[in-house]
């Protein structure tokens, strides 16, 4: 079970937190950038390239702290497919080094296509009889079910995880999430969804292959969601730069102390800024940032 | 205004249909698949250079028929980065013969991310200080509106296209898209939005670049949804395959025959196969099926 194998990594680093990696050029140290460019020219290769060697680094040195990376698909397909082949090698990589992988795509599709996202991200393509090959091969990955169970049910069958969208961290997310029907928003009647989903996809730690996104900026609609969907493991984006605190996320745990997986992305990739660190340091800083938040998150949830 | 270029495409072709490319390698002929097999192995890349030879024939042989092409890019990202340049190629092939290319890629996510993938799709890159560069450079994107405007904006601030889905044509699209609030279905609710969004970035045409999807499975949804979204571009997917009636569709319409343009994929790509033609003669019989499908319409909505 691909939720047996989160937990698992969970444990062993004793850190329910995920790094994002969403590595905008901006974010890059310069000396990175310009070793790419003056190798690759300043094009999408060079760019993508320079990703490369930024993740790369940053796995290294967070692969003992973290049991999870995030990368999000977007800030890949903005460089081209030179992104996109970025993306595979990051995700590749980072399992080598033991790291579960959640790639944040947000699909939804229709079924038929459905599968195809699910084969792409989660499973195996068919090439030809007999002759499959992995094009992503993520751990999990997240999706929006406006078109219902037909959207996720492809994902739900290749055994691994999924992190539904409930109630998103950004601050529109009430304009169709929080519509009052029969005397309860549409997140809660998603929650729902979610929990019923989860049945016959629960592993050995009570928990079910299909989770769910809640944002840590919405703290009282969290502690409701937890009761809604006991079983379900939640990501929890928006801690850090969006203003989540640790004593919001703490309410996405269960008594069990599991329960949520708490992301920051800007906040580690971007440490060195913050900290005034040398842009040299950037990996150790990052490394310094993502030990802090665990022990802030422990702390909060002991 | 690029609701003004796609009408301008059906115009020119007296044709309000769009041919969905959904390269699945069982719908390439199986020369195509030895050949490029042969060449470059049984693997992602020989499988995304199938797609390749396959839509590039398809394109040569449907752009003096249909105004528009519509690639899934699910079915591009299941051959992994390969895939995913192909549809990069496949776009700007498409482009160049002078085709309206909507990127079906139902992108969603808080408004940072939004943005990149508005760039990635219908924007451009910045890769450094005046630098900037196309990543796939569609005229178009369907975007899902889970996370209300916040990930719609950044689509809209590119000034191309957008359809956001409202009513999906799948069997489950009712479990959260009927849910009734306030005496009406929650698809209804996403409509209004739809039209509020497109306030500001009406055409020539009276049309706006905030357009909607909307299955041709549900001709009564359909024929409401037309009223309430009078200045939104329908795109109908679910005629053919999926059990779509031209007299369904042409609900999609209003009275100056314009507001709605119908993907047939399956059926367009795989006209050979429903025909009994010669694989060799699968452009062929694609167009021919354009050509029927553009007549079947077209005597609907005169």
């Amino acid at each position: 079970m691909s939720i047996d194998k989160l937990i698992e990594c969970i444990k062993e680093k004793e850190n329910p937190t995920v790094a994002g990696l969403d590595p905008k050029l901006d974010y890059i140290p310069s000396f990175i950038i310009k070793e790419t460019f003056d190798k690759y020219g300043k094009n999408l290769k060079g760019a993508a390239e320079a990703i490369w060697t930024f993740n790369k680094e940053l796995i290294d040195r967070l692969c003992d702290i973290v049991p999870a990376i995030k990368p999000q698909s977007a800030y890949y397909e903005m460089y081209g497919w030179e992104g996109v082949r970025v993306l595979e090698q990051t995700i590749s990589y980072a399992k080598a080094k033991g790291l579960y992988v959640i790639a944040d795509v947000k699909r939804n599709d229709i079924g038929s296509t459905a599968e195809a996202y699910a084969k792409a991200y989660l499973g195996e393509t068919k090439i030809e009889d007999e002759i499959f090959q992995r094009a992503f091969d993520a751990d999990s990955a997240t999706v929006n079910a406006y078109l219902g169970i037909d959207g996720i049910e492809p994902f739900i069958k290749e055994g691994k995880g999924i992190f539904v969208l409930v109630k998103t961290s950004n601050p529109s997310s009430g304009q169709v999430q929080d519509i009052i029907a029969d005397g309860e928003p549409i997140y809660e009647k998603m929650a729902k969804l979610v929990d019923d989903w989860g049945k016959g996809n629960v592993g050995k730690y009570g928990y079910s292959n299909v989770g769910a996104v809640v944002g840590a900026t919405y703290p009282v609609q969290l502690k409701k969601l937890r009761k809604i969907m006991p079983k379900a493991y939640f990501l929890v984006p928006g801690y850090g730069a969006q203003g989540g605190k640790a004593e919001d996320v703490a309410k996405a745990f269960n008594q069990d102390g599991l329960g949520a997986i708490i992301n920051a992305s800007r906040s580690i990739m971007c440490a060195y800024k913050n900290t005034g660190a040398n842009e040299e340091d950037f990996a150790k800083a990052a490394r310094q940032e993502a030990i802090n938040m665990r022990d802030e998150i422990r702390r909060h949830i002991q």
